[in-house]
Protein backbone atom coordinates (compact mmCIF):
# COMPACT_ATOMS: atom_id res chain seq x y z
CA UNK A 1 0.00 0.00 0.00
CA UNK A 2 2.87 2.38 -0.27
CA UNK A 3 1.74 4.24 -3.65
CA UNK A 4 3.04 7.62 -2.28
CA UNK A 5 3.99 9.35 0.61
CA UNK A 6 2.15 8.94 4.41
CA UNK A 7 0.11 12.00 3.82
CA UNK A 8 -1.14 12.80 7.66
CA UNK A 9 -2.78 15.93 6.07
CA UNK A 10 -4.81 14.23 4.01
CA UNK A 11 -6.41 12.37 6.61
CA UNK A 12 -6.82 15.71 8.67
CA UNK A 13 -8.52 17.11 5.39
CA UNK A 14 -11.14 13.88 5.39
CA UNK A 15 -12.18 14.14 8.60
CA UNK A 16 -12.89 18.21 8.11
CA UNK A 17 -14.82 17.39 5.35
CA UNK A 18 -16.94 14.71 6.61
CA UNK A 19 -17.52 16.67 9.68
CA UNK A 20 -18.68 19.80 7.19
CA UNK A 21 -21.04 17.66 5.75
CA UNK A 22 -22.57 15.65 8.55
CA UNK A 23 -23.26 18.52 9.94
CA UNK A 24 -24.95 20.13 6.64
CA UNK A 25 -26.86 17.43 5.60
CA UNK A 26 -26.53 14.78 8.56
CA UNK A 27 -25.13 11.17 8.99
CA UNK A 28 -27.04 9.18 7.48
CA UNK A 29 -27.20 11.00 4.21
CA UNK A 30 -23.69 12.21 3.60
CA UNK A 31 -21.96 8.99 1.48
CA UNK A 32 -18.22 8.27 1.06
CA UNK A 33 -18.16 9.82 -2.13
CA UNK A 34 -19.74 13.31 -1.27
CA UNK A 35 -16.41 13.43 1.66
CA UNK A 36 -13.77 12.84 -0.84
CA UNK A 37 -14.86 14.78 -3.20
CA UNK A 38 -15.33 17.64 -0.47
CA UNK A 39 -11.93 16.49 0.23
CA UNK A 40 -10.17 16.74 -2.64
CA UNK A 41 -8.57 12.94 -2.75
CA UNK A 42 -9.32 9.89 -4.31
CA UNK A 43 -11.67 7.21 -2.86
CA UNK A 44 -9.19 4.72 -2.44
CA UNK A 45 -7.26 7.01 0.22
CA UNK A 46 -10.75 7.06 2.25
CA UNK A 47 -10.32 3.17 3.05
CA UNK A 48 -6.66 3.82 3.39
CA UNK A 49 -7.42 5.64 6.79
CA UNK A 50 -11.12 4.73 8.06
CA UNK A 51 -12.66 1.26 7.78
CA UNK A 52 -16.30 2.79 8.05
CA UNK A 53 -17.79 6.03 7.96
CA UNK A 54 -18.18 6.11 11.53
CA UNK A 55 -14.45 6.00 12.06
CA UNK A 56 -14.13 9.50 10.36
CA UNK A 57 -15.87 11.09 13.93
CA UNK A 58 -13.91 9.00 16.16
CA UNK A 59 -10.51 8.92 14.54
CA UNK A 60 -8.66 8.25 17.21
CA UNK A 61 -9.93 5.75 19.29
CA UNK A 62 -7.90 2.95 18.18
CA UNK A 63 -4.54 4.57 19.56
CA UNK A 64 -6.63 5.53 22.29
CA UNK A 65 -7.31 2.04 23.04
CA UNK A 66 -3.98 0.74 22.24
CA UNK A 67 -2.67 3.15 24.46
CA UNK A 68 -4.82 2.12 27.54
CA UNK A 69 -3.99 -1.68 27.02
CA UNK A 70 -0.35 -0.61 27.06
CA UNK A 71 -0.67 1.88 30.07
CA UNK A 72 -2.34 -0.81 31.84
CA UNK A 73 -0.04 -3.63 30.90
CA UNK A 74 3.10 -1.43 32.41
CA UNK A 75 1.90 -2.11 36.00
CA UNK A 76 4.35 -4.14 37.78
CA UNK A 77 1.90 -6.09 39.30
CA UNK A 78 1.85 -4.32 42.82
CA UNK A 79 0.42 -0.89 42.10
CA UNK A 80 -3.52 -0.36 42.99
CA UNK A 81 -5.78 -1.63 40.56
CA UNK A 82 -8.35 0.82 40.73
CA UNK A 83 -6.06 3.88 40.71
CA UNK A 84 -4.07 2.55 38.17
CA UNK A 85 -7.87 1.99 35.87
CA UNK A 86 -8.34 5.64 36.94
CA UNK A 87 -5.37 6.39 35.46
CA UNK A 88 -5.62 4.77 32.25
CA UNK A 89 -8.80 6.59 31.90
CA UNK A 90 -7.61 9.80 32.24
CA UNK A 91 -5.25 9.35 29.09
CA UNK A 92 -8.64 8.98 27.04
CA UNK A 93 -10.03 11.81 28.76
CA UNK A 94 -6.59 13.81 27.30
CA UNK A 95 -7.33 12.57 24.05
CA UNK A 96 -10.42 14.55 24.31
CA UNK A 97 -8.81 18.03 25.85
CA UNK A 98 -5.87 17.81 23.39
CA UNK A 99 -8.59 19.36 20.60
CA UNK A 100 -11.16 21.13 22.22
CA UNK A 101 -13.18 22.53 19.71
CA UNK A 102 -13.46 19.08 17.87
CA UNK A 103 -14.43 17.29 20.98
CA UNK A 104 -17.31 19.76 21.52
CA UNK A 105 -18.14 19.70 17.73
CA UNK A 106 -18.07 15.67 17.77
CA UNK A 107 -20.05 15.64 21.38
CA UNK A 108 -22.91 18.16 19.78
CA UNK A 109 -23.05 16.15 16.14
CA UNK A 110 -23.22 12.93 18.01
CA UNK A 111 -26.08 13.63 20.18
CA UNK A 112 -28.06 14.78 16.79
CA UNK A 113 -27.26 11.33 14.97
CA UNK A 114 -28.64 8.19 16.53
CA UNK A 115 -26.11 6.23 14.22
CA UNK A 116 -23.11 7.82 15.96
CA UNK A 117 -24.90 8.01 19.16
CA UNK A 118 -24.98 3.85 18.78
CA UNK A 119 -21.38 3.98 17.11
CA UNK A 120 -19.80 5.75 20.10
CA UNK A 121 -21.46 2.96 22.65
CA UNK A 122 -19.78 0.46 20.87
CA UNK A 123 -16.37 2.32 21.25
CA UNK A 124 -17.17 3.13 24.95
CA UNK A 125 -18.13 -0.41 25.87
CA UNK A 126 -14.33 -1.31 24.50
CA UNK A 127 -12.98 0.88 27.12
CA UNK A 128 -14.91 -0.82 29.67
CA UNK A 129 -14.31 -4.32 28.21
CA UNK A 130 -10.56 -3.31 28.40
CA UNK A 131 -10.85 -2.06 31.88
CA UNK A 132 -12.82 -5.11 33.00
CA UNK A 133 -10.17 -7.76 31.75
CA UNK A 134 -6.94 -5.61 33.48
CA UNK A 135 -9.34 -5.47 36.75
CA UNK A 136 -10.31 -9.60 36.35
CA UNK A 137 -6.44 -10.26 35.99
CA UNK A 138 -5.52 -8.24 39.26
CA UNK A 139 -8.96 -9.86 41.42
CA UNK A 140 -8.38 -13.44 40.01
CA UNK A 141 -7.61 -14.68 43.29
CA UNK A 142 -10.61 -12.96 44.69
CA UNK A 143 -13.85 -15.50 45.01
CA UNK A 144 -15.76 -12.20 43.59
CA UNK A 145 -12.65 -11.33 41.28
CA UNK A 146 -14.96 -11.16 37.93
CA UNK A 147 -17.91 -9.07 39.48
CA UNK A 148 -15.80 -7.27 41.23
CA UNK A 149 -13.93 -6.33 38.13
CA UNK A 150 -16.70 -5.90 36.18
CA UNK A 151 -18.68 -3.50 38.16
CA UNK A 152 -15.26 -1.22 39.21
CA UNK A 153 -14.62 -0.83 35.12
CA UNK A 154 -17.91 0.55 34.72
CA UNK A 155 -17.29 2.65 37.68
CA UNK A 156 -14.04 3.92 36.02
CA UNK A 157 -15.96 4.55 32.68
CA UNK A 158 -18.61 6.83 34.35
CA UNK A 159 -16.93 8.49 35.58
CA UNK A 160 -14.53 9.41 33.18
CA UNK A 161 -17.90 10.15 30.81
CA UNK A 162 -19.61 12.25 33.83
CA UNK A 163 -16.23 14.59 33.52
CA UNK A 164 -15.62 14.15 29.71
CA UNK A 165 -19.74 15.21 29.54
CA UNK A 166 -18.91 18.38 32.04
CA UNK A 167 -16.25 19.23 30.49
CA UNK A 168 -17.81 19.32 26.72
CA UNK A 169 -21.04 21.12 28.23
CA UNK A 170 -18.93 23.80 29.11
CA UNK A 171 -17.55 23.99 25.57
CA UNK A 172 -14.32 22.97 26.28
CA UNK A 173 -13.30 25.75 28.69
CA UNK A 174 -13.70 24.28 32.11
CA UNK A 175 -10.88 22.99 33.64
CA UNK A 176 -10.30 19.14 32.79
CA UNK A 177 -7.70 17.94 34.81
CA UNK A 178 -10.24 19.01 37.94
CA UNK A 179 -13.19 17.54 36.53
CA UNK A 180 -10.91 13.98 35.98
CA UNK A 181 -9.47 14.49 39.54
CA UNK A 182 -12.93 15.00 41.82
CA UNK A 183 -14.40 12.26 39.46
CA UNK A 184 -11.61 9.29 39.79
CA UNK A 185 -11.45 10.47 43.32
CA UNK A 186 -14.42 9.15 44.03
CA UNK A 187 -14.06 5.69 42.84
CA UNK A 188 -10.73 5.18 43.97
CA UNK A 189 -12.64 6.78 47.62
CA UNK A 190 -14.70 4.07 47.06
CA UNK A 191 -12.26 1.16 46.25
CA UNK A 192 -8.98 2.22 45.93
CA UNK A 193 -5.95 1.12 48.39
CA UNK A 194 -6.36 -2.74 48.15
CA UNK A 195 -3.13 -3.11 46.70
CA UNK A 196 -2.31 -6.69 45.56
CA UNK A 197 -3.03 -9.57 48.01
CA UNK A 198 1.03 -10.23 49.85
CA UNK A 199 2.15 -7.48 48.12
CA UNK A 200 4.00 -6.11 51.23
CA UNK A 201 5.57 -9.88 52.62
CA UNK A 202 5.18 -8.75 56.21
CA UNK A 203 3.20 -6.02 57.27
CA UNK A 204 0.29 -5.78 54.86
CA UNK A 205 -1.00 -2.58 53.88
CA UNK A 206 -4.49 -4.24 54.20
CA UNK A 207 -7.52 -1.95 54.95
CA UNK A 208 -10.16 -2.17 58.00
CA UNK A 209 -13.66 -0.97 57.16
CA UNK A 210 -16.27 -1.14 59.99
CA UNK A 211 -19.47 -0.58 58.96
CA UNK A 212 -21.65 -0.47 61.93
CA UNK A 213 -25.56 1.37 62.97
CA UNK A 214 -25.37 4.30 64.43
CA UNK A 215 -27.63 2.58 67.31
CA UNK A 216 -24.82 0.24 68.39
CA UNK A 217 -23.36 1.13 71.68
CA UNK A 218 -19.50 2.10 71.57
CA UNK A 219 -18.23 -1.50 72.86
CA UNK A 220 -19.89 -3.33 70.33
CA UNK A 221 -18.04 -1.24 67.40
CA UNK A 222 -14.89 -1.98 69.34
CA UNK A 223 -15.87 -5.52 69.63
CA UNK A 224 -15.66 -5.45 65.67
CA UNK A 225 -12.69 -3.75 64.91
CA UNK A 226 -10.65 -6.15 67.49
CA UNK A 227 -12.51 -8.96 66.26
CA UNK A 228 -11.86 -7.92 62.32
CA UNK A 229 -7.91 -7.32 63.40
CA UNK A 230 -7.79 -10.65 64.99
CA UNK A 231 -8.94 -12.50 62.08
CA UNK A 232 -7.26 -10.34 59.34
CA UNK A 233 -3.98 -10.68 61.44
CA UNK A 234 -4.29 -14.48 61.62
CA UNK A 235 -5.04 -15.35 58.05
CA UNK B 1 -55.87 1.04 14.20
CA UNK B 2 -58.81 -1.53 15.49
CA UNK B 3 -59.41 -2.99 12.76
CA UNK B 4 -59.36 -6.80 13.67
CA UNK B 5 -59.44 -8.44 17.22
CA UNK B 6 -55.79 -8.29 19.12
CA UNK B 7 -53.82 -11.18 18.17
CA UNK B 8 -50.73 -11.63 20.89
CA UNK B 9 -50.10 -15.13 18.69
CA UNK B 10 -48.98 -12.93 16.11
CA UNK B 11 -46.48 -11.05 17.72
CA UNK B 12 -44.95 -14.04 19.07
CA UNK B 13 -45.48 -15.94 15.08
CA UNK B 14 -43.67 -12.69 13.87
CA UNK B 15 -40.74 -13.28 16.90
CA UNK B 16 -40.46 -16.85 15.91
CA UNK B 17 -39.76 -16.49 12.09
CA UNK B 18 -37.44 -13.49 12.80
CA UNK B 19 -35.54 -15.83 14.94
CA UNK B 20 -34.91 -18.57 12.37
CA UNK B 21 -34.21 -16.41 9.55
CA UNK B 22 -31.50 -14.19 11.84
CA UNK B 23 -29.95 -17.46 12.45
CA UNK B 24 -30.13 -18.80 9.15
CA UNK B 25 -29.26 -16.18 7.25
CA UNK B 26 -27.79 -13.43 9.48
CA UNK B 27 -29.33 -10.33 10.67
CA UNK B 28 -28.54 -7.77 8.32
CA UNK B 29 -29.76 -10.43 5.09
CA UNK B 30 -32.94 -10.93 6.45
CA UNK B 31 -35.70 -8.17 5.23
CA UNK B 32 -38.81 -7.43 6.91
CA UNK B 33 -40.43 -9.10 3.85
CA UNK B 34 -39.01 -12.42 4.51
CA UNK B 35 -40.51 -12.33 7.94
CA UNK B 36 -43.67 -11.46 7.08
CA UNK B 37 -43.74 -14.05 4.53
CA UNK B 38 -42.66 -17.24 6.75
CA UNK B 39 -44.86 -15.59 9.85
CA UNK B 40 -47.58 -15.92 7.25
CA UNK B 41 -48.51 -12.27 8.02
CA UNK B 42 -49.23 -9.18 6.76
CA UNK B 43 -46.44 -6.12 6.30
CA UNK B 44 -48.62 -3.90 8.12
CA UNK B 45 -48.85 -6.07 10.99
CA UNK B 46 -45.25 -6.18 11.44
CA UNK B 47 -44.92 -2.50 12.02
CA UNK B 48 -48.43 -2.86 14.34
CA UNK B 49 -45.61 -4.60 16.84
CA UNK B 50 -42.56 -3.59 15.95
CA UNK B 51 -40.76 0.04 15.01
CA UNK B 52 -38.15 -1.77 13.31
CA UNK B 53 -36.26 -4.75 12.50
CA UNK B 54 -34.19 -4.55 15.52
CA UNK B 55 -37.11 -4.50 17.87
CA UNK B 56 -38.12 -8.26 16.83
CA UNK B 57 -35.17 -9.25 18.73
CA UNK B 58 -35.84 -6.84 21.67
CA UNK B 59 -39.48 -7.30 22.00
CA UNK B 60 -39.82 -6.33 25.75
CA UNK B 61 -37.77 -3.55 26.37
CA UNK B 62 -40.01 -1.07 26.20
CA UNK B 63 -42.78 -2.81 28.73
CA UNK B 64 -39.24 -3.30 30.57
CA UNK B 65 -38.36 0.21 30.80
CA UNK B 66 -41.48 1.53 31.69
CA UNK B 67 -41.62 -1.13 34.15
CA UNK B 68 -38.64 -0.16 36.26
CA UNK B 69 -39.57 3.65 35.90
CA UNK B 70 -42.46 3.15 37.65
CA UNK B 71 -40.91 0.86 40.24
CA UNK B 72 -38.46 3.71 40.61
CA UNK B 73 -41.21 6.24 40.97
CA UNK B 74 -43.09 3.98 43.34
CA UNK B 75 -40.26 4.85 46.24
CA UNK B 76 -41.55 6.69 49.06
CA UNK B 77 -38.83 8.84 49.09
CA UNK B 78 -36.86 7.19 52.37
CA UNK B 79 -36.14 3.93 50.82
CA UNK B 80 -32.28 3.64 50.51
CA UNK B 81 -31.55 4.11 47.03
CA UNK B 82 -28.97 1.79 46.50
CA UNK B 83 -31.35 -0.80 47.05
CA UNK B 84 -33.89 0.06 45.39
CA UNK B 85 -32.34 0.90 42.05
CA UNK B 86 -30.92 -2.43 42.42
CA UNK B 87 -34.38 -3.42 43.20
CA UNK B 88 -35.41 -2.34 39.87
CA UNK B 89 -32.37 -3.43 37.90
CA UNK B 90 -33.76 -6.97 39.35
CA UNK B 91 -36.88 -6.53 37.49
CA UNK B 92 -35.33 -6.44 33.92
CA UNK B 93 -33.35 -9.85 34.69
CA UNK B 94 -36.82 -11.89 35.87
CA UNK B 95 -37.95 -10.57 32.50
CA UNK B 96 -34.81 -12.15 30.74
CA UNK B 97 -35.54 -15.18 33.45
CA UNK B 98 -39.00 -15.62 32.22
CA UNK B 99 -38.75 -17.21 29.01
CA UNK B 100 -35.13 -18.89 29.65
CA UNK B 101 -34.74 -20.31 25.80
CA UNK B 102 -35.43 -16.97 24.09
CA UNK B 103 -33.24 -15.48 25.73
CA UNK B 104 -30.15 -17.79 25.67
CA UNK B 105 -30.96 -18.28 21.94
CA UNK B 106 -30.99 -14.02 21.43
CA UNK B 107 -27.75 -14.08 23.60
CA UNK B 108 -26.26 -16.06 21.05
CA UNK B 109 -27.91 -14.43 18.36
CA UNK B 110 -26.37 -10.95 19.55
CA UNK B 111 -22.91 -11.51 20.04
CA UNK B 112 -22.71 -12.71 16.69
CA UNK B 113 -24.17 -10.00 14.72
CA UNK B 114 -22.40 -6.74 15.02
CA UNK B 115 -26.00 -4.35 14.29
CA UNK B 116 -27.66 -6.54 16.89
CA UNK B 117 -24.73 -6.04 19.67
CA UNK B 118 -25.05 -2.28 18.91
CA UNK B 119 -28.47 -2.32 19.53
CA UNK B 120 -28.32 -4.06 22.34
CA UNK B 121 -25.71 -0.99 24.05
CA UNK B 122 -28.03 1.47 23.15
CA UNK B 123 -31.00 -0.27 25.34
CA UNK B 124 -28.84 -0.79 28.39
CA UNK B 125 -27.34 2.63 27.91
CA UNK B 126 -31.36 3.28 28.36
CA UNK B 127 -31.61 1.27 31.54
CA UNK B 128 -28.51 3.29 32.96
CA UNK B 129 -29.70 6.78 31.99
CA UNK B 130 -33.38 5.68 33.78
CA UNK B 131 -31.38 4.53 37.09
CA UNK B 132 -29.24 7.81 37.28
CA UNK B 133 -31.91 10.44 37.03
CA UNK B 134 -33.96 8.53 39.43
CA UNK B 135 -30.86 8.30 42.07
CA UNK B 136 -29.98 12.25 40.78
CA UNK B 137 -33.34 13.10 42.24
CA UNK B 138 -32.38 11.23 45.00
CA UNK B 139 -28.84 12.30 45.56
CA UNK B 140 -29.82 16.14 44.64
CA UNK B 141 -28.62 17.34 48.30
CA UNK B 142 -25.09 16.15 48.29
CA UNK B 143 -22.53 18.07 46.18
CA UNK B 144 -21.13 15.31 44.56
CA UNK B 145 -24.93 14.06 43.82
CA UNK B 146 -24.61 13.67 39.80
CA UNK B 147 -21.32 11.78 39.77
CA UNK B 148 -22.60 10.01 42.30
CA UNK B 149 -25.88 8.97 40.64
CA UNK B 150 -23.78 8.36 37.31
CA UNK B 151 -21.60 5.64 38.98
CA UNK B 152 -23.88 4.14 40.82
CA UNK B 153 -25.79 3.27 38.01
CA UNK B 154 -23.41 2.37 36.13
CA UNK B 155 -22.28 -0.35 38.77
CA UNK B 156 -26.23 -1.50 38.74
CA UNK B 157 -26.07 -1.97 35.74
CA UNK B 158 -22.37 -3.88 35.58
CA UNK B 159 -23.58 -6.03 38.36
CA UNK B 160 -26.96 -6.84 36.78
CA UNK B 161 -25.47 -7.51 33.40
CA UNK B 162 -22.80 -10.08 35.04
CA UNK B 163 -25.73 -12.03 36.54
CA UNK B 164 -27.21 -12.35 33.52
CA UNK B 165 -24.50 -13.39 31.48
CA UNK B 166 -23.26 -15.65 34.21
CA UNK B 167 -26.80 -16.91 33.59
CA UNK B 168 -26.99 -16.57 29.90
CA UNK B 169 -23.68 -19.02 29.29
CA UNK B 170 -24.83 -21.70 31.63
CA UNK B 171 -27.70 -21.83 28.91
CA UNK B 172 -30.48 -20.63 31.31
CA UNK B 173 -29.95 -23.58 33.69
CA UNK B 174 -28.13 -21.63 36.75
CA UNK B 175 -30.05 -20.41 39.75
CA UNK B 176 -30.82 -16.71 38.71
CA UNK B 177 -32.12 -15.54 41.49
CA UNK B 178 -28.70 -16.61 43.24
CA UNK B 179 -26.48 -14.94 40.91
CA UNK B 180 -28.42 -11.34 41.05
CA UNK B 181 -28.42 -11.57 44.80
CA UNK B 182 -24.59 -12.00 44.93
CA UNK B 183 -24.32 -8.99 42.24
CA UNK B 184 -26.72 -7.02 44.04
CA UNK B 185 -25.17 -7.57 47.55
CA UNK B 186 -21.51 -6.53 46.13
CA UNK B 187 -23.36 -3.16 45.10
CA UNK B 188 -25.24 -2.99 48.00
CA UNK B 189 -22.18 -3.62 50.10
CA UNK B 190 -20.21 -0.99 48.56
CA UNK B 191 -22.90 2.06 49.05
CA UNK B 192 -25.96 1.07 49.90
CA UNK B 193 -27.92 1.73 53.62
CA UNK B 194 -27.68 5.41 52.87
CA UNK B 195 -31.34 6.30 53.64
CA UNK B 196 -32.29 9.85 52.39
CA UNK B 197 -31.18 12.60 54.40
CA UNK B 198 -33.33 13.61 57.70
CA UNK B 199 -35.98 10.69 56.80
CA UNK B 200 -36.00 9.23 60.27
CA UNK B 201 -36.86 12.67 62.32
CA UNK B 202 -36.04 11.42 65.45
CA UNK B 203 -33.48 8.96 65.70
CA UNK B 204 -31.69 8.68 62.44
CA UNK B 205 -30.67 5.02 61.25
CA UNK B 206 -27.47 6.70 59.66
CA UNK B 207 -24.81 4.49 59.12
CA UNK B 208 -20.98 5.48 60.43
CA UNK B 209 -18.33 3.95 58.25
CA UNK B 210 -14.58 4.16 59.34
CA UNK B 211 -12.02 3.12 57.48
CA UNK B 212 -8.75 3.09 58.74
CA UNK B 213 -5.03 1.28 57.87
CA UNK B 214 -4.75 -1.56 59.64
CA UNK B 215 -1.82 -0.05 60.94
CA UNK B 216 -3.11 2.39 63.20
CA UNK B 217 -3.67 1.47 66.69
CA UNK B 218 -7.03 0.81 68.52
CA UNK B 219 -7.33 3.86 70.20
CA UNK B 220 -6.82 6.22 67.23
CA UNK B 221 -9.93 3.93 65.73
CA UNK B 222 -11.87 4.53 68.72
CA UNK B 223 -11.33 7.78 68.68
CA UNK B 224 -12.49 8.18 65.17
CA UNK B 225 -15.64 6.29 65.98
CA UNK B 226 -16.24 8.85 69.00
CA UNK B 227 -15.73 11.72 66.49
CA UNK B 228 -17.51 10.63 64.01
CA UNK B 229 -20.68 9.90 66.16
CA UNK B 230 -20.68 13.50 68.15
CA UNK B 231 -20.34 15.29 64.44
CA UNK B 232 -23.06 13.09 63.28
CA UNK B 233 -25.47 13.21 66.55
CA UNK B 234 -24.65 17.27 66.33
CA UNK B 235 -25.64 17.82 62.81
Amino acid sequence: MSDGPSKPAMREALVAAAFELFLERGFEQTTIDDIVALAGVGRRSFFRYFPAKEDVVFPDHERSLAEMTEFLESGAGDEDPVKHACDAARLVLRMYAEQPSFSVQRYRLTRKVPGLRAYELSVVWRYEHTLAHYLRGRFADRPDGALRADVIAAAVVAAHNHALRTWLRSGGESDWVAEVDSAMAFVVGTWGGHPAEGAGEGESDEVVVLVASRRAPLWRMVQGIESALGESRQA
